[in-house]
């Protein structure tokens, strides 16, 4: 039926992974930089930029300028940067050999899961690694980040992953064959604004550490805002956002916040056109939602009487916590597994929103759950009148019914991907012999493969992946690496039609 | 916009609503001999045929015989059927005025679960109540078996709810004008056999009775004849199916499974066409679906080393309760809630399949799953060949794509709804102070609307939902009567576009 030789262009999808190993050692040199200044051991991350030169040296010579970057090409490259560039990312922690990350596969989990903003972690004493080592782990974070934005602004809206072509755009033209210069348009203009917005937080979090909390020093407000800006997760204190005064943690929330919506909108909002965001349906959305979650947390939370005292802490620990679910970054500002299931409940119910297309957040994201609610509308309507036309409409704009068929499609694959993720995280537990509950394997699943960092039990905002077994990681790796990517450009690799026809 | 008069034919709902409340006063007539036969209350059932005509015959003066039964009308005679014979069900248990279930509102949980074939029990104590309100309780399992037979082979099937109007039928013409005389000639063909293998498997079960175990007496087989092939649950014995001998176990295996198998295919089967049946894609997808989990199953008791001993216990109790989840039955062999984590997660799961489209059993059903796996192949190959056109198939025969998105509105509004449920149950728990984990809360709620039965926790399968609060209860009877009938026929009734255009 088809032809069998290979004939996806993958020349071309290693042409572009060689160039991005190449920038890599850019950034490496920051915590290299870091390193020299505090005195600590550089030969992690010269061995990171000699690993990242060799493997980008070697693949330019693969590469082929003649070779066209079409949908499967990017999907291939997509697909070949993300696990490549966590494996470099992997080499400084291995090279350290300092605690638990010092092992591969867990130095792969802790570098996959910074890079695809996950942030789950298997660190287990946070003091004994140097100060260069714990900011590699924050910088990995903000270049997946980075990475994210412009695959999903430049990239995944051109193919029409999982409706993605429903974002807006600044460019309302779509043409696979002109990806390169897409990527490099959009990156120029993306750019900008993520360093600013970092660079805001940075002042934001240093000038309230001068005034209330002194542990926010200019180490701590870049890694934070690392982290913030990338709904990303990590933390180099132990005690996450719950590390620092009250007012820090409110002012972490707008960051949050910001990272979670769609970078296009952002840039016309500083750009003279802020009613493109502020009447964003999406945007209402999303920012319902987040109110909807944080209010029944607090219900919950006021009901049991679980959270320490006081209507501002009650308030204060709902808000945070859900809009770090939501944003997918997942930081905590205390304990949450130790609240009621009810409010646990609520919190994994939210690690399937998501913010909004087109920004740093994972999950499912908001567009695509508006969508479905407007077609099942639609749908009830025309259960009674089966011959009626209504088009979906998305802030006053149709969607055509093949984007709601791709948006049907990738939610139900999240579900059931995150279903076989669960099922593996159980049954090896089971194997294993290690205490895992159901809700523990199904939160964790979700967590990890959905991108957003802590999950319930050992998996807890205050502990660590460490305590499952080393296969159900290695497994978790590949989920996080398929859930950042937006599942279909890997799952396709794994189609005959992918390579031969 | 819209005409706001009412405009559905409400008449013509309220007169199919009034036949099927008069002709249920023909099956209370058995636990009313059964009554007399044990000398036992009478009243109990004299009240609920009084309550039934009344109803009846007052509705009866406000049908319109010139009103047609056209698909609005179907879904509210639908809805209409399903709470009211719900409704007179309950009457028994609260004139006999025993047990928990003499309050009204657990009344109507023990009527609607089983009526809806979910077999969830507020009982606590068994030997309380009289053998003829036991008998009832198995009986109207066995009513709502058959009314959703014919509502799914002659009803939903026509009016395409969740894509059911892909079932194999014996008439290929779809005409909704026709409802009327297709519901009674449907009936018919259905119902011979529907009473044939409830005859076969009465006496199988006393035959195995007299070989094996005494316990298995005429009232034992029939009792759990009717649960058996209306994949229902109730069992007048408190350990369910662990009361008896594993060769009687064994036995109830193919009797589950012959409820959950399409009726219209059986049929073709004994009348001269099996290959219709056996070369059927989604009989094959279900038997396989059943040998996956129950292996599954069986390998984490393996490991997890929970099963008293034997390999032949360990493959016996994966196997009949994996099959009664999956048919959707709720019958239990050993208390499962006792299983490894990974166990009970699994069974979690097989709780979403569902067996067979036209048969007896709930939930999502194996034709959706399968036609949205095959939809996931095909997506995956236009994802990389965005021109190519290719249907999807079922059985060899293309399904249209207004049918598979039927189907993903289907099964994502189920599990939306399973969501909010299990948030109400883990809410109401927080309220009321009463101790839900969520798991617990989860399990309860996929048990409750997909109308399996038997959850974990409290729920489990020798425990009792009388342990929720009052008011959980409430909306769990609401769900298990929405997840039903299928969603869509309750919920269209909530638009106004249903009452006014
Ligand atoms: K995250
Ligand atoms: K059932």
């Amino acid at each position: 039926m088809f032809d069998t030789r290979i004939r996806v262009g993958w020349r071309a999808s290693v042409g572009l992974t060689s160039d991005v190993l190449v920038y890599l050692t850019v950034p490496l040199a920051f915590p290299l930089v870091l390193a020299v200044y505090y005195g600590e051991a550089v030969l992690p991350f010269l061995a990171a930029i000699a690993v990242s030169l060799a493997l980008g040296g070697g693949f330019r010579y693969l590469k082929d300028p003649d070779e066209e970057l079409g949908p499967r090409e990017a999907f291939l490259a997509v697909a070949l940067i993300w696990l490549l560039v966590a494996a470099v990312g992997a080499v400084p922690f291995v090279v350290a050999g300092v605690g638990t990350i010092a092992h591969p596969v867990n130095a792969l989990f802790e570098s996959m899961s910074g890079l695809t903003t996950t942030g789950a972690t298997v660190l287990t004493d946070f003091s004994i690694h140097s100060q260069s080592i714990l900011m590699w782990r924050q910088l990995i974070q903000w270049l997946g980040g980075l990475g994210i934005l412009i695959l999903a602004t430049a990239v995944l809206s051109e193919l029409g992953v999982g409706g993605a072509q429903l974002m807006e755009s600044e460019s309302q033209s779509r043409d696979v064959n002109k990806l390169t210069s897409r990527i490099s348009e959009t990156a120029r203009l993306i750019w900008g604004l993520y360093v600013g917005i970092t660079a805001l937080a940075v002042v934001v979090f240093l000038l309230l550490g001068f005034a209330v909390d002194p542990r926010m020093d200019l180490y701590n407000a870049v890694a934070h805002a690392f982290t913030s800006v990338a709904t990303a997760g990590f933390s180099p204190e132990p005690l996450s956002a719950g590390a620092f005064h009250p007012v820090i943690q409110w002012a972490i929330v707008p960051f949050m916040i910001a990272g979670s919506t769609s970078f296009v909108l952002l840039y016309f909002f500083i750009n003279g056109e802020p009613g493109r965001l502020l009447r964003n349906e999406e945007f209402h959305f999303y920012l319902g939602g987040i109110t909807v979650f944080a209010a029944l947390v607090a219900l919950v939370l006021w009901l049991s009487g679980a959270v320490e005292s006081g209507g501002e802490a009650v308030i204060r620990h709902a808000v945070f916590n859900v809009t770090s679910i939501v944003t997918t970054t997942g930081y905590a500002s205390t304990d949450f597994d130790a609240w009621a299931p009810a409010a646990k409940y609520l919190l994994f119910v939210a690690m399937f929103m998501g913010g909004m297309v087109g920004s740093t957040t994972c999950s499912v994201k908001s567009l695509r759950w508006l969508v479905l609610l407007k077609s099942f509308r639609r749908d009830l309507f025309t259960s009674v009148h089966p011959d009626a036309v209504r088009p979906v409409r998305v802030s006053g704009e149709p969607v055509d019914e093949e984007t709601i068929r791709d948006i049907y499609v990738f939610v139900l694959l999240s579900i059931a991907l995150f279903v076989v993720l669960a099922t593996v995280i159980a049954a090896d537990a089971a194997r294993a012999g290690v205490a895992v509950s159901e809700f523990e394997a199904m939160g964790a699943a979700a967590s990890t493969f959905l991108n957003i960092g802590p999950a319930f039990g050992d998996a807890g905002p205050y502990g660590t992946y460490a305590s499952f077994p080393m296969s159900t990681r290695g497994v978790m790796i590949v989920l996080m690496w398929i859930g950042r990517i937006e599942i279909i450009p890997v799952l396709v690799l794994f189609t005959k039609a992918f390579w031969t026809s």
